[in-house]
């Protein structure tokens, strides 16, 4: 077997498909399990972590009566969101010998607050997300459609929202 | 109209009583738009800027080809459902007069790499995700059920992962 050195995008593709070689001969190293833990500081103010990065805060805005300690929930996933989109890119751009040379990303979402706020029943979730993706980068425009089509249909965090997923809160 | 200005559990109640009112008198105010922007930096490592916050790293541990800056966008969405929880809940259990001394939520889900790696085709999203709310309340069972699913119907980003949302992602 010939093992890929390739750092196209300072990422390292070998490393990616020694992964990938390990899943094809043991299927349930694919299995990943994630986490986050939360700690409530007061009013809308909390802080995550995760492993052993240090806490970040989350808050609401001042309008929505929060003290602004940092991005919202909703902004929080909208991030998550880009930062996928821009793994699978950097990802399936030097899989397919693509050179990135600047990638920026913005994710936009509409969300009605009417069932946050206990005034109607139904769907509090965002009504709709977009992505606007600029890519500077040589590869024709025929590459760039199949890159994008690749990263589409690939993308963890873009499958999450644009599926129902199975969602269990208990009390402990 | 009597205000109310009870700040149980650091929530100021009156906002958001306030913000409750206007949407109430002009519908259109429920309608709110958040933004996420993404820088990519280098190989799966990128910048998420909010707002004027401070950007927060986002990269894959270098079992996935990363280079492990931050939290991936896996966990980066977990924290995100997390922390809309706990906003749930300090909003509606100062609502309801109950008193939250303490509160840890911890989110879990799983995910299977297949997808992802270009193995299959499919879903590349959560297969599940779990939450536990620990909450040290000096509120009745009956109390606590309640609140557990007034938070349950009204999380916008429960709510955002638990149904499908239209995605749509564009090139520029």
């Amino acid at each position: 077997m010939t093992k890929s050195t390739t750092h196209l995008n300072s990422v390292d593709i070998s490393k990616v498909a020694e992964l990938a070689e390990k899943i094809k001969q043991e299927p349930e190293a694919a299995n990943t399990k994630w986490s986050a833990k939360v700690q409530w500081k007061e009013g809308f103010h909390s802080e995550t972590q995760i492993r052993e990065f240090s806490p970040t805060p989350c808050d609401e805005p001042d309008a929505l009566g929060g003290s602004d300690h940092g991005p919202n929930p909703a902004e929080l996933l909208l991030g998550a969101l880009g930062n996928c989109l821009a793994i699978g890119y950097a990802a399936n751009a030097t899989a397919a010998g693509i050179e990135i040379r600047d990638m920026k990303i913005n994710v936009d979402g509409d969300l009605d607050l009417h069932t946050f706020m206990g005034l109607r029943d139904g769907h509090a979730g965002f009504d709709n997300i977009s992505v606007e993706v600029a890519l500077d980068s040589d590869a024709s425009p025929e590459q760039l459609d199949a890159l994008h089509e690749k990263v589409r249909t690939t993308s963890p965090i873009g499958h999450t929202v644009n599926n129902a997923i199975p969602l269990t809160i208990t009390s402990v």
